[in-house]
């Protein structure tokens, strides 16, 4: 078998949590094909992540195959869409059979999270990179983009901001903690969980969405830039984890709320009385500032007062848009 | 500009063919938005390319582009799908923007040829690969598939095959010949014609069909084995272009038409009745076998006798399923 059919192999054995009436022809063809319903929309990304830029070059398999979906997914959430399946373009030094089966159980474990089915992929000889390409479909018109935030509205975030960056020296083995602060952190950087459910709740709702990547004020600035606003981002709202506290202390912590990537929850726009009955229904939402007019994005104090730092970038794998 | 804007820059910069109607929401969100008109279902297929694997590492990027492209089209022809769109994730080294501007043609010529429109990407740091994802639309149950060949049907292909293989020396230096033989052998390997309105014109008609990129006797192998039948290759009937056998001879370019890869015409079967009929509309259809009961693939001579040789594959760049 070649390292595709291993995939599948190893993959395919695995219970697939919900059948996905959408693949219509899964792997195997020189096409899948995808059914939508009426009236649907097809959402679709692709994300590559290479070895020593998006993640160690030594790495465990399980944890990389479970990160690299979940991180694709986390596009369809931004969107709304209803998870249906996805592709896997793996390039390959060289693999084993152990290998291949602990990167498939990784993936697998996250696409039954994510309701998400292998429909078709290539493997290639070459440095390790894998590019996974995302399907969902959302009802023509309800999907969530950049560009909708009005004037007025309240700007949130669906969970706990700068963990995945607090990770990252654990991640890199330039720094250990207790397992009481180090294990939540890790699980946020290895195993990212998208929002899909709180995205397709958001359909309607939200004004503007998309997933956090690149750090909450350098994607509030998509937002503004798409919407033609300018967002304001209160300092003391942010939502911020007891272990990423516990481990870089208030003002490291603040900062990695702000600039770290990699968090993959949702940042979203919407009109004030939509949030009562969001929050009643139990979704994790901070409101973490507002919608103005003008351009960009600006930190403000609990006085209102611009305090927008020159904020860099923490130190992470990710160096493409 | 990052990389990636970089090539829709230079890629918007050209026009486009046909705009996609099918397109609802192109690059800069999330994810893409894709609209099926009632009924149709979409074809997906993800192909990638490694330098010094599937191309030279020093190549032409207008070539590059335009290849690449090609053959994850020819993928939307051998499924009869009408093309909508592909995503482009582009790992590189470096780049000048010279370099992507030269690629972005490249991409653009065969995405214009193909009625393909971009729709969305990514761009990473790294050894030079690319992973195309191509989109096309198909009404449903009407797709091409690999399995429907029935005992005593034709089979058949949709052009010259080998021109690929007899260029891979050329390609890699190796060799040198007069441009009236090495042009148009370079431009089936550089600028592969994928059979996007053949396919289209094979719906209903064709039982079976793939696009013939592993070699011929190996792409047979693949019909043969999804639709449970054994199919006969002529070997004298095979079509070979004049330049391939004013190269070769004409047992090295029946090897190369047997055994090369990277043709991208489409290999298919049919109904007896089907073959006039397009024959009559101006298709280039050559008929090279049939089908019968059992399983796998011989190669015959004219009296029928089995003649099967332990074909050994062409040197190429692909090492990958």
């Amino acid at each position: 078998m070649g390292e595709f059919e291993l995939i599948r192999h190893y993959f395919a054995a695995a219970p697939c949590a919900r059948p996905g009436e959408s693949v219509a022809l899964g792997i195997g063809d020189d096409c899948a094909l995808l059914s939508l319903a009426a009236g649907e929309q097809l959402a679709v990304s692709t994300d590559t992540l290479v070895a020593g830029v998006h993640f160690p070059v030594v790495c465990d398999p399980f944890l990389l195959g479970q990160r690299a979906l979940g991180v694709s997914a986390s596009d369809l959430a931004a969107m709304g869409a209803r998870p249906i399946g996805f592709t896997l373009a793996l390039t390959l030094p060289d693999f084993t059979a152990d290998w291949l089966k602990a990167f498939a159980e990784g993936l697998n474990r996250m696409a039954e999270d994510c309701g998400l089915r292998l429909i078709g992929g290539d493997t290639t000889r070459g440095p390790l990179s894998l590019t996974l390409t995302v399907f969902g479909a959302v009802p023509g018109g309800q999907a969530l983009t950049r560009g909708g935030a009005q004037i007025g509205e309240l700007l949130c975030v669906g969970g706990a901001l700068g963990d995945a960056a607090g990770a990252l020296p654990l991640v890199l083995g330039e720094r250990s903690t207790e397992p009481a602060v180090s294990e939540p952190l890790l699980a946020r950087y290895w195993s990212p969980q998208p929002q899909l459910a709180l995205g397709m709740a958001l359909r309607g709702k939200a004004t503007a969405a998309l997933d956090i990547s690149d750090g909450l004020l350098a994607d509030c600035g998509h937002i503004a830039k798409a919407s033609g606003v300018r967002l304001l981002v209160e300092r003391d709202c942010l939502p911020m984890s007891s272990a990423l506290l516990d481990l870089l202390g208030d003002v490291a912590a603040q900062q990695a709320a702000l600039s770290g990537g990699d968090d993959y929850v949702l940042a979203f726009t919407l009109p004030a009385p939509q949030l009562a009955g969001l929050q009643a229904a139990g979704w994790p939402i901070t409101v973490i500032g507002q919608v103005t007019a003008g351009e960009g994005v600006a930190l403000i104090d609990r006085d209102g007062q611009d305090i927008t730092p020159a904020v860099r970038g923490y130190q992470h794998f990710r160096d493409s848009q």
